[in-house]
This record gives C-alpha cells, structure tokens and sequence, in this order.
C-alpha cells in the first residue's frame, strides 16, 4: 500500500473513524496517485473502494494499484456508496464536509438506514497534502517551468495594439505546445487601468503604449499546477509605475527571505505587508499574500496575516505581493516557493522580474 | 424587476418559501444576468441581495440592476446572509440542496439560531433555466457559431504526425481570436483507438493516417456553452469506419426529426437508440442520446431513455448518439438542437458531416 494511504489510515485512527468517503477530486488524486474524475473514494483498514460509472471503469481498473478495489455504480451511487460501507461493516464514517453537497449526504445517510453514522471531518486529507513528497515537488517543478518559459515567449510576443484576449491565446497555445495539458485557471491578462481588477477577465481591450501589462498564468502538469504573475511594460515606463513595482518586488524579496522551517505564517505575510504598509500603501493590497499550491491552486497553506501555524520542509506555496491603484494600475508579482531544510528556494527564479 | 425574478419570486411562492438561498454561479448568472463569481444571492419579495468580497464589490454595484443590493462579506459569509436573512425577516427559506456543501449548511444554520429555517430545494431555477429566452438563444447561437467556424478550421488544419495535444492547442487559440472567453470545457482530441473513450483526455500520441480523429468541442460566449462532435478521417476511410459512421448520422437524424413540443424526452432518445440496437450495436451506446445545455454545459433537460417529460419550445440541448468500439475506435456525432414552435432546429447545422 502507498505511504499516502498509509498516513491517511493513522489520521482516521486518530480521529476515530473506521473509514472515510472522500469526494474531493484532488484529494482523491492525492491516495490513489491517479487523476480521478466524477468519482468517490472510501479508505479503511479493511479496504479501499474507487467508485465511479462506466466511462471510467476500466481506465481505472488499468491504472490504479491492484489493492484498490473498482466498483461501477448502477443507477444511484449514493446507495451503492451506503452498501460498501455496510458491506466493510464500517461503523463510524467520516465524510468531507466541505465538499459533500446537503443532499448527497442525505442520500449516504438514508441508505445507511441507522446501520452505521456518518461523521463530519475537515481537511484531514488537505492537512497531509500541505508537506510535498519528492514525486509532487519533481510535477510542482516542471509546472513551473513551463510556465516561467510561456512568460518568457510572452514578455517577447506581446505589443500594442493586440488584444487581451488574443494574448490569452497565444499563452494558451503556448502551455500545449510545451508538456502542458490545460491552464491551471483562466489566465489573467490586464492591461493599462485593467491590472487594478486583482481577478480582471480578459477582453476585446487592446494593448497600448506606455501601459503595464499583468500577466497571471498557471498551468497543470500531470495534475500539478503553477502560478506566476508577471507585470511587462509597453514602451517607457513612468516613474509612478516603477516606484510602485519597486516597492512590491522589494516586499516580495522580504517575504522571501523570512521563509524557513518552524517560522510562523503570519510572519511571512507581515515581512511584505508591513514593508508596503511603511511606504504608505497599506489600503492598496487587501488579499493574502500567498496559498499553498500543488494538486489545486489555492490550498493549505493560506499565506495569511493571522496564520499561527509554522513552515515545515516541504511546504510549496504563492508569494504576491501587490499594490492596486483603482483606476490607474494594479502591480502584483507572485513566484512560487519551496520551503527547504535551510530556506525559502524561489522554484521560478529564472523568470526576469 | 427583469422576468427571470418574477418568475423565481412565484416559484418560492408555489413552495411556500419565503427566500432562497442560491449558491450555484449559474443560478446566479441567470438571475441576475451578471457574470457571477464567488458570491451568494438571497432572492425574496423583501428584496434580493448579492453577496461578494471585496475583490468583486465594486463591479457587482456597477453592472447589476439597481434594485439588487450588494453587501461585501467581511469575515465569515455565512454569518453575513444569516443576518441579511433575518434582517429581512425570512422565516422559511430554502437553499439549493444540490449544490450547498453540508459545512455550509451547518454554518448558515448555526447564525440563523433558530430564529428562522433552512429548508431543502432542488431544481427550483435549473426548471426555470430549461426553456430558453431570447437573449440567450441569440448567445447560444453565437457560441455555437464560433464553435462551428473552429470545426471547419481545424478540419482543414490536421494532418498525420501532429500531437493529439497541438491540435487541442490550435482550437483553444483558435475560439479566443473569433469572440469566445474560453473554452466550455477541455477540448476532447481523441485519435485512433483513443476514440472508443467517450472522455479521452489528449495527449502525446500522434495523429496517424487512415484512422479517425474525434473532437469534441464547445465554447463559452459570454456566459452560455456550445458542444459540437465531428469525426474526421486522415486520408481513406475504412469500410468498416464508414458504415459506423452511417449508422450513428442516421440515428441522430432520427432523432432530430422527432424533435417537436409535446413529444417525450424518452421518445426523442428511443429514435436514435432503437435504431443503433435495430443495427446491432446496443450493446455500444452506453450514455445518454444528450443534454440541455446554456449557462452550463450539462444542464437540464437529460435526453435520457426513461425521461417522461415533454419538449417545450425554448428547450435547447444535444443530440449525440455515438457506437463505441472497445480498442478500435468510436464515433459520435454531436449538434446543439433548439425546439421551435413546429420542430427542432439544429442550431450548428452548417457544420459538415
């Protein structure tokens, strides 16, 4: 049995619960080390149950590792969820309850017909995900290096008179042509006043001279995703604008350079917050300064002010600062870190900034 | 007030509603006609509320309808439309079970103390969304024509040697230079025996000659969703291909011609199904004749065999009977058909076949 599921056992014991039914794609992605789509996961000690329909029967049963057991649901997969459950004579069932919709709970615990309780569980999974295995960190890696090379290819394509949308294209195309399968998320490219929107969609505006250009992709490899931002300027730069991005990139080499093993969260948000705070810009940068980042691209974890909890080697998340000037421009610079034994080590440091 | 309220508000009346909590984006779209992300809405005869954080407030309040109020949530959302609930002074309001995780639930729930009650709802706006407004056929008929006009371009575009991934590339570049946003969902390319999986995902493999290309493919124009699948063949058709093909074309044409208001959603199903199994192939049409399709690609009504409802002018969804040859290859034909007052009109229509 793989060491994933292995640690999620001890997590149930501790928790005590005879199994779980795990719902979330990534998490159920995470134990089985295969990409799973519209399917459920029970894990117990007495066994592990992948249940999905027909269009993924026997791709799975070809994939997943032989101890796992496939099971196809007919008709209702609530009731045949309730019946392996029942069949494992599991008694205490825990079930994500950040995910599983009211009434597919209701349907697990009507079939379960009293034989057997299910109980509320919260990012138990999530938590074991939070430390990188080597195998996630090599994925993490080559996800950001087609990434870092897609800006790169941009950085050099992109100039006035294109538009928004037709930058998106060409980064889209790009991430394909290089070992990608899709965006990690709907690229963001804001132009001029635009960059000020910190989640701006993308649209028919067209680029113009003497305007920043934010650049925010991801991308997925083999399930991994990236996330860098980038902020390019067409033609001269004002004064304004450089003053604003030195101030951010200074920030984010602070952050960065607090990052290593057993400091608190909250310190690294406060070694950018602070710095932009001092320079006077305090109400322009309203988000967290960062998120975990790894089989989905927002999760623990949560780079936030008040976060208590410490760095541990093997923790890859977001650092990106930023400053939005609502109505003039919005300057945010985000790479991707891995918490080391000594240090913060920048995965995307090749990408000029 | 816009119809699509009235209507809402008549349909909590009917289930003896006071509110209803809407969670799902594109419930919310819908209501609204706002492009809607990370937010809830409240929709009552006391007033309807729209709930974001600050990353949305501000284009919420400029683009929706005046009469809806926007309320940032600072901290915890759930406590924000608890109170809004109760400031309205709902007693009964409903949430839509399908799609409110049971965290949330609880949540809400919890804030609400017993001073008013969560009641458990399920399709009361997708029923609303399954007959079509004119707004949204003219936006449907536009992601279908961009979704048409990127079918005969790669038509033209593949040839042997490319990856399954380089063509999946050239569309997603393709739909963003002709008006759409993005992709409805990721672009199936499946070739070879890579057909036979109705949900391949593209990979390295190369296009070779003398085998079928499968693409599946749909767009998003602003906010609506087009699926189209064509089958194309690099070089000679193999006699074998050829009759499959034939019979999966007859059978959707079958259906499309039974396609009239007042017909059965199982009947329409029956006439391409009946006819696979006439010519022997039951065994290899696993999935559903189609899906309403609009705000989301999947969305009701299911064009499934034992479906008793009937068509109603307005309707708009899929027509794609498929023969799936386990190791060979498969073939599915798939167009967006809109129920008219006389009978079905195929919406992509231009599309060779």
């Amino acid at each position: 049995m793989n060491l994933r599921l292995e640690a999620a056992l001890r997590k149930l014991e501790e928790n005590n619960l005879d199994g779980l039914i795990v719902s979330s794609s990534a998490n159920i992605t995470y134990l089985t080390k295969y990409q799973s789509r519209d399917s459920y996961f029970i894990i117990s000690a007495k066994g592990c149950m992948y249940i999905t329909d027909s269009r993924y029967t026997e791709e799975a049963k070809a994939r997943l590792d032989k101890k796992i057991i496939v099971h196809k649901s007919n008709g209702s997969v609530f009731k045949t969820i309730a019946r392996i459950c029942l069949e494992l004579g599991l008694k205490r069932i825990g079930f994500e309850a950040r995910y599983l919709p009211f009434a597919e709970h209701k349907r697990i615990e009507e079939y379960l017909d009293k034989q057997a309780r299910l109980i509320h569980t919260h990012s138990i999974i999530e938590k074991l995900r939070e430390v990188k295995d080597e195998d996630e960190i090599k994925k993490i890696k080559m996800a950001v290096q087609i990434t870092a090379k897609a800006l790169k290819f941009i950085g050099e394509f992109i100039a006035p008179g294109q538009k928004e949308i037709e930058v998106v294209a060409e980064l889209e195309r790009f991430i394909r042509y290089h070992g990608s399968s899709k965006g990690a998320f709907d690229i963001i490219v804001a132009s001029g006043p635009n960059s000020c929107y910190p989640h701006h969609i993308p649209g028919q505006r067209r680029l113009k001279n003497a305007e920043p250009v934010l650049i925010d992709i991801g991308v997925d490899y083999q399930g991994y995703k990236s996330d860098l931002t980038r902020v390019y300027f067409l033609g001269k730069i004002t004064a304004y604008a450089r003053e604003v991005y030195d101030i951010v990139l200074d920030a984010q080499q602070r952050a960065i350079k607090s990052i290593k093993p057993g400091v608190s969260i909250g310190q690294i948000d406060a070694a950018a917050r602070d710095y932009i705070a001092k320079k006077g810009y305090a109400s322009h940068f309203g988000h967290n300064l960062g998120h975990g980042i790894g089989l989905e691209v927002h999760e623990e974890p949560h780079i936030s002010p008040k976060e208590p909890n410490v760095l541990l080697p093997g923790m890859v998340f977001t650092i990106e600062p930023a400053i939005y000037l609502t109505q003039k421009f919005g300057i945010r610079i985000e790479d991707v870190v891995l918490v080391t034994e000594g240090k913060g080590k920048v995965l995307s440091g090749a990408v000029n900034k």
